[in-house]
């Protein structure tokens, strides 16, 4: 059995959720609050942020830490619907795709913007309008390089559907539920976006809530 | 032909030559300036910062970049010495000790510490003493992570050598070149990194010398 601890609105761990589903492997899902962890979710690991998986395998119950080893775990876990090219020139640029969402994205827009339009309504404070200018400048810059990368290809790494995919649309789906995706201006990412968003493995997503942030009404149609 | 441009003191970049040179993998090197790259540098990829590789192959001439994505590049290019376990949950295991010396590690200690004892000198500017407090006390910390860990196993990440001991022994040899190492205090990292010393693929680094910086004496001493 394997039991997934993660906060809805962390786009690493909605990579897991995606890639789990995308596998059609079971996955029990406990919510968790990232700004006050309880005792049972610290205890798990040293490592005190989620996405953290815990499984029940043949060697003993493991505990699997981290947005992309979690992907690439559920990967390895068959060779049903493979996210990951078997051609170990497209697997680095997979990798390089996912650590360029997970690091550089991350510091240069989620870092920008989350705390300002998350935390500021969850936690209290007032949000810092330059942050927020800033970060939407950076999402912009790269949305406009996956456009780049869209017209080079059909997924962001190449021809397939991958990990590199799947991370970067749970990035998008969690700024589109605060509505800071300008999807008008970049309709190759649109289009993009909206293929995978009509994949079945998508779906919870569109129901997931966070109280007191409403998301915008598009945000779960899925011809938006 | 492959060719790496990476920066003698950068742990991304070290861990990436360990890596081919275990595997047995011809590299040619090319040093650069981090800060400030060169035009031919700058044109090889969107990604502005070293380690990038550049590999003539069968499918044409690829660019690979980012230290965790080159260093499994080099060890999915042949099953001589492989540097990841076969077995799924480990490599898990393998990748999240990867992640936590790239991402925290070098948060909380090489942030704090390369830019007081390197770019001070190499720069300009005073060193911040309360950074390198800082970044001492939570060096300190990761090497009693470390040696927590290598109480229960032979290896950082289990009984084998892998891609968990390159990457965590490039950076502490990044930090003993600068002589920020306490091993006296940490006899089993020390008795750890001693081994790792003194396989043939170390030895390159033993000889790095970044001008107007010298290392102190034990640092190519291989019985330090």
């Amino acid at each position: 059995m394997r039991t997934l601890y993660h906060y809805p609105l962390h786009p690493g761990c909605r990579a897991v959720r995606l890639c789990f589903a995308e596998k059609k492997l079971k996955l029990r899902e406990v919510e968790i609050n990232p700004w006050e962890p309880d005792d049972k979710f610290l205890s798990l690991s040293i490592e005190d942020v989620p996405p953290i998986l815990t499984d029940v395998t043949e060697i003993g119950t493991v505990t699997i830490v981290g947005s992309q080893t979690l992907c690439e775990y559920a990967d390895e876990a068959s060779t049903r619907n493979l996210l990951m090219p078997s051609n170990r020139h497209k697997r680095a640029e997979v990798r390089r795709l996912c650590t360029w969402f997970g690091q550089r994205f991350d510091h240069e827009v989620n870092a920008l913007i989350f705390p300002e339009k998350l935390e500021t309504v969850l936690l209290g404070g007032a949000p810092d309008p330059e942050a927020l200018r800033e970060g939407r400048a950076a999402l912009r810059e790269h949305l406009d390089y996956m456009s780049w990368l869209l017209s080079l290809r059909d997924g962001l790494a190449g021809p397939a559907y991958t990990l590199a995919d799947i991370i970067a649309a749970a990035h998008l789906s969690c700024l589109d539920y605060l509505d800071e995706v300008p999807w008008r201006e970049v309709p190759a990412v649109q289009e993009w976006y909206q293929t995978i968003k009509s994949r079945p493995s998508f779906r919870p997503f569109l129901q997931d809530r966070v109280p007191g942030i409403r998301p915008p009404r598009h945000y779960s149609d899925l011809d938006f």
